[in-house]
């Protein structure tokens, strides 16, 4: 039996101020430290180990994988960092509060550009000093990939290829990954595995630093799919999540 | 120019309480961690940036980088963990009091295990649970690569092939790399790099968690190696380290 189990990071500190992030680098909070090093225990306690992790160039995502990994006594297993998990690029919502948002632009509006399939924010102008293309993090990017906006769809289809030729091939010849990413760039690998419609990964709210766990068979069929931990806990937190775009 | 920062781990739990560590896999103590958060603060405020960093697979080391990368807003760049950056093997003084070893066996003795060139302490036994075949971190390395001990020659011995063939031809095409390690293994490193006699390698004291900075011109010729931060401070710090063998 093969397992990849994904992980979204723990709280950051525009989770906690209800601001757009994308692909802002806010670190996380006491509490998304806390989250991690729960998910850590939780993984240890249930026996996972394993060979290879895979994250996003953003810190709250390489400091949650971190905290697991130390927490398990496996900070020592291959770490692969790609801009390709980021979050989904929120253009030039990055930075802005979300219930000011919409308030200002309705809460209709907010969640079509949190939530709708295909409809980006307008994107960041070429010179305003978020552009991605000033941050050397991102030299190694050709410029023509490297977003100013995204919807969910383009979220995940700058994904895909890195799934599909890199993570997933992995798991030939590893018995057991790690994906600890962002809750858009973790979408699009979910939609892919369990073959959602746009609809329905639209609806679907994945919760902070739970793992969430996908077990295949020897062909890399997937035979399964559960988060590990307390459902009434988890639950609570996909809530927490989906409330996060209303007036307050 | 190019750069190499050699960089020695922070205090961790066994420096601390002054027993031989070697592969043992100890945590570094909340000292250590401060002392890692200051050396990514200096590299920081003298405008060091990293395209690559190496570590070993111990948890002091890969932690001691991973606050430095964290202070540099820098834990996006890869990383790149092996093996072969791990300290000296202390055999069957793994583990002990290195005051009590002095009073049991003598300082000279003591000072001979810890501080001659080619003489290694006696090796673990197989069965010994401290044996590093028992650890699954080592699972790839082929058993007869994989140490029962060492002396500071056989360390220098198989740092160098990695050295050789990884990290010193990556500076083509990164111009500056971060390499955190240990006192033995460094010693390695900076014997090579500086083509330094069996004797004068074995009395270099290197302090802990004090960037080392190696400058290449671009045909990677050394050109000069200096110590970041106070004089003062750093030469303290490389006497307390010789210290630590004698009876106290």
């Amino acid at each position: 039996m093969k397992r990849i189990v994904l992980l979204r990071h723990g709280q950051s500190a525009w989770n906690k101020e209800n601001r757009f992030t994308g692909w802002t680098d806010v670190d996380l909070t006491d509490e998304g430290i806390a989250e991690a090093i729960r998910a850590g225990r939780v993984l240890r306690a249930e026996g996972f180990t394993f060979g290879k992790a895979y994250t996003s160039f953003l810190t709250r995502a390489i400091r949650t994988l971190g905290c697991i990994l130390h927490e398990m006594d496996a900070a020592w297993i291959p770490v692969e960092k790609t801009w390709r998990l980021n979050e989904k690029h929120y253009g030039v919502l990055q930075g802005l509060d979300k219930s000011r948002t919409a308030a200002a632009y309705g809460e209709q509006q907010v969640r079509l550009w949190r939530r709708s399939y295909d409809i980006a924010p307008d994107p960041l102008p070429e010179e305003d000093p978020r552009n991605a293309r000033f941050d050397p993090r991102y030299a190694e990017v050709p410029d023509a990939e490297l977003p100013r906006t995204e919807s969910l769809k383009q979220t995940i289809e700058r994904i895909l290829p890195y799934w599909q030729c890199v993570i997933f091939p992995s798991l030939r010849r590893y018995d057991s990954l790690l994906v600890v990413a962002h809750g858009n760039s973790l979408r699009g690998v979910i939609k892919h595995l369990k073959q959602l419609s746009d609809t329905e990964i639209v609806a679907l709210n994945l919760p902070t630093a739970v793992p969430y766990v996908f077990e295949f068979d020897d062909d890399l069929r997937l035979q399964r799919d559960y988060y590990l931990g307390d459902p009434d806990e988890i639950r609570r937190r996909a809530e927490a999540v989906a409330r996060q775009g209303r007036v307050r």
